[in-house]
């Protein structure tokens, strides 16, 4: 068990916070909105804490759960406070109307991240590809990530596996591109008769 | 049961042909190489029959199972032969180390053969996430597939489940793009720990 720190107090932060906590995680909110990182952290229960944004997060694995277009200046912003950290962000630069992505390949959202983050920081991609209700089901879920080196794959891997999620390593930096796509491929599934519970694995 | 034209003879031509033909439809293979083309006939079995490559196609559907490179010359070789035909064409245009793909969004190469194909044609992208093996298999397998009309993929989505598959329809060709970088998802699921049995589905 270890202390899982999360930047964001949205939708997203709450539900993988809810699901690292129950299974024995000790989960840290760092939100902007004070009042919506204390609804967050109590919604998510299980001891949940709140730390003041811009602190250096207490885990050694930050989620980055924000909007794709404030990613950037976040991270930037933290700087060396999250310097040796594990980062997994899990944004969906989405266009407009979510039938393509405003990233172009080799400058993910993921890549753009990893550029502004101190050296030896390791960015992860993963739960792009999952729909926030379905992530706060109890569902046994396949997680694709990607991103960072091998060691820090192997990491995000075990702290996957410990939130009851089967986790899918679909390799480096260089792969984030493809997951941003995935996301697209799952809003094409869910809109075209897959619903909105739908969710992409592998077998 | 309907009958199945297939261009191309290649591996996925066969696993294509061989699980239609398993499955009761009737297919036909139009291969460049003649010797190639029957050899497919024949490893296909059930009767699968050889036509004289650039023919009309006998089927209403028509797979395209060639190489992305040659995909949109063999449609427009094929030019009228074509009208009123569905399209399924199954390429991975992936750079050399198939690290991401050559088209760009908005121009997939299911988007190039349908804009050389006559106007009645509909294109759909379908199997470019399955690798030869695992369709060759005897597994029920998630097939996603996108492009042409809703109707064309009302009868590509019931071709599929005649063929012991389970169709997920994407959309239409601007999710075609999506697809093309599932197969760079696949192939990095495959080689990080994947290994080249998996396959890409949902649930």
């Amino acid at each position: 068990m270890t202390t899982i720190s999360i930047i964001g107090s949205g939708n997203m932060a709450t539900a993988i916070g809810a699901r690292a906590a129950a299974h024995g995680h000790t989960v840290e909110i760092l939100g902007r909105d004070s009042v919506q990182a204390r609804a967050a952290a109590d919604d998510i229960g299980h001891g949940a804490t709140v730390a003041e944004y811009g602190t250096k997060p207490t885990g050694d694995i930050v989620f980055l759960a924000v909007l794709y277009a404030s990613a950037v200046d976040i991270v930037t912003h933290y700087g060396d406070k999250l310097a040796g950290k594990i980062i997994i962000e899990i944004t969906n630069p989405f266009n407009a109307d979510a039938s393509g992505v405003v990233t172009t390949p080799g400058n993910s959202i993921t890549q753009q991240i990893a550029a502004v983050a101190p050296a030896d920081t390791q960015v992860v991609k993963a739960f792009n590809t999952i729909f926030r209700d379905v992530l706060a089901s109890d569902r046994k879920l396949d997680v694709f990530f990607a991103g960072g080196n091998a060691k820090a794959r192997v990491r995000v891997s075990a702290l996957l596996e410990s939130m009851g999620l089967r986790p899918l390593d679909a390799g480096g930096l260089e792969t984030t591109h493809a997951l941003e796509w995935a996301g697209i491929l799952l809003m094409g599934l869910a809109r075209n008769g897959g619903g909105f519970g739908i969710t992409l694995g592998a077998e």
